[in-house]
């Protein structure tokens, strides 16, 4: 079938809308009609070409929701009608790492996902006979798509899906590294870097269960405002302080953050962050993605007192088992996604969007179809 | 009173033996006839010169056994005939970090004892008039010291002094690694590097706890048979191996270890120790005590992809609720500390002691007195 997608033939360059054959799904897959996407900076990451696993031409996106349209053989948990969220971290619920009940990072198709294609090796999509790669499995920049049923996570029907598909990543890992990576617990003091779209979401988690101190760490004093709205207690500019930014929010936390979180993907804000937990017991989460090849670096000093250095990827989330949840406390209102969504668009903008992201106007921007 | 101990005059230089004048305990705090003391690498850090901290003169030793003479007032767990091991890191059941059941790093005394003197800021120990330093508030070369019974453990008396003051501090920080820090379940892989005092010990904790492999890694095959006999079922010789090592190990144990134990003080096997660790799970704990400013890194990548990165001191032992529960487990001959005691000699012999401990002839070279 012909679909509307916005592709990205090199990197560095603007996506370009086109028309892409789409096959139909095979034995476990299903066919998605995309409703709405948001656009992250991990979709910027790759299209920069500075993704040492990128791969082009590709059609982006990995933040959306729509319904399933047909399902390939053998598909049981979904029909179409369907109300879904695309995951980029599938949940098979059968392999090592998802019986191991201690990750999220289901490896049942995570070969041929990071090759760009289904789990049977082939691309759906093609321009003219010539493949076209799938993203992150998802592929959201498109008004149609194909998953794998193990990478779909079935939601409400009255979920409004450009509010929603922001479960499909920011949402999830903000929350998710507070809920299920940290498990922040009530009355903990935390420090969240970055106050973007994933440590806003850090942020309002932490409210949910309870934090005492919600400190938000950031270079731009725009940030404050709809991060108290969402819960933050103190803001801490690091421009605006006096001495070393570790031991002011040592002493602002009297002794050190119970939790914090990198959602920036600096290398030197996460030794911040991990540097500014109490000795004892402060636990740090790398929430941000790192630029291809760099490293953090401390004392062993201060994991030998105590504290410990750990990491999430989708917030630490079985998608189809914790996407669903988190559609329901966006609606039954414990979680606040309409002030992220900060501008709706169009696909045919979607360049704009990713402008807008650059220049840091947007929470984020979502595109619909 | 008059008391023989080995004093540490100026780093660098051999031990002393000396008479020394030893005041009598003050309130809170209780005198200790050391009947044995192990010789520990701390001890020969400080000596060196090249721990920062270290204070000349002082009274060395951290790993001693002995029996209560006298308690200063106010003492209320503790009386004269009360067979003890001293701690380094006490606990007072009553500081922020005794109360946050998180950690065993006990701040009662911290300050005071990183200058070398009991809590209310004097020595007890001089030589004509001099004051002489305490040394991990603990002093066990010395054939009486003085402690605060926040940091004596009570222990069973029919428990033979030369062995069980391995339990002051090598014997706790290995098992406690295990058991307190890492928490080792059944079945899991474990890779131990550096197989001396402490390696051995985290092996033996893993066969305790129904580890299923025992990885230990070490550059001398003589510590092979010892380490097979407490424990390890696997030994791998870094210089004997085919390529790199942190694959060598990923792929031994199917995937990486479920827990690593850094057991010398080494930047570079730490990351080795951490990255030899399974994706989704892995847990890497530092043991070993790296020199003053060294850094250790990695990418993050390692640890978004599940991995973490923590330490240990004094194996997360709560000291006067653990080190009698070890005793007991030596006495029941759940643990073997028999074998870890390579030589016992008279305190005369203090420097000959650090001299086999240097050459790697000792596990432990325990005193008496």
């Amino acid at each position: 079938m012909d679909i509307q997608a916005a592709v990205a033939f090199t990197a560095g360059n603007p996506l370009s809308l086109e028309t892409v054959t789409l096959e139909l799904p095979q034995a476990g897959e299903v066919l998605i009609e995309i409703k709405a996407t948001g656009v992250c900076h991990t979709d910027a990451y790759t299209l920069s070409g500075a993704d040492p696993e990128g791969l082009f031409p590709a059609i982006l996106g990995h933040e959306g929701a729509g319904i399933v349209v047909e399902v390939g053989a053998g598909v049981t948990s979904l029909k179409p009608g369907d109300h879904v969220i695309p995951l980029y971290t599938p949940e098979c619920r059968n392999c090592e790492y998802c019986l191991s009940q201690k990750t999220n990072l289901c490896q049942a198709i995570r070969t041929t996902q990071g090759r760009g294609v289904m789990p049977n090796g082939t691309s759906r999509f093609s321009i003219d006979g010539k493949m076209i790669h799938h993203y992150m499995g998802t592929s959201t920049f498109a008004n149609y798509t194909v998953l794998p049923e193990i990478a779909v996570a079935k939601i409400r029907e009255d979920a409004p899906f450009e509010k929603v598909c922001l479960i499909g990543c920011g949402v999830t890992t903000g929350l998710g590294a507070v809920i299920n990576t940290a498990k922040v617990e009530p009355g903990n003091n935390v420090v969240v870097f970055g106050l973007g779209g994933i440590g806003l979401n850090v942020i309002q988690a932490a409210r949910m269960v309870g934090a005492n101190m919600i400190i938000g760490v950031d270079l731009n004093p725009k940030k404050r405002v709809l991060a108290e709205k969402l819960g933050m207690t103190h803001f801490v500019n690091p421009s605006e302080i006096d001495g070393d930014l570790v031991p002011y929010l040592v002493e602002l936390t009297k002794g050190g953050a119970d939790y914090s979180f990198e959602c920036i993907g600096n290398v030197n804000v996460m030794r911040q962050a991990l540097e500014c937990c109490h000795k004892g017991w402060g636990v740090s989460v790398v929430v941000g993605v790192a630029g291809a090849g760099q490293e953090i670096s401390t004392r062993p000093f201060q994991l030998v007192t105590g504290r410990v250095w750990k990491g999430t990827a989708f917030g630490g989330a079985r998608g189809r088992t914790d996407v669903p949840k988190i559609v329901d406390w966006y609606m039954d209102g414990k979680i606040n996604i309409d002030d992220l969504v900060t501008k709706i668009m169009p696909i045919e903008q979607i360049n704009e969007a990713f402008d807008l992201m650059h220049r840091g106007e947007v929470i984020r921007a979502v595109l619909t179809f």
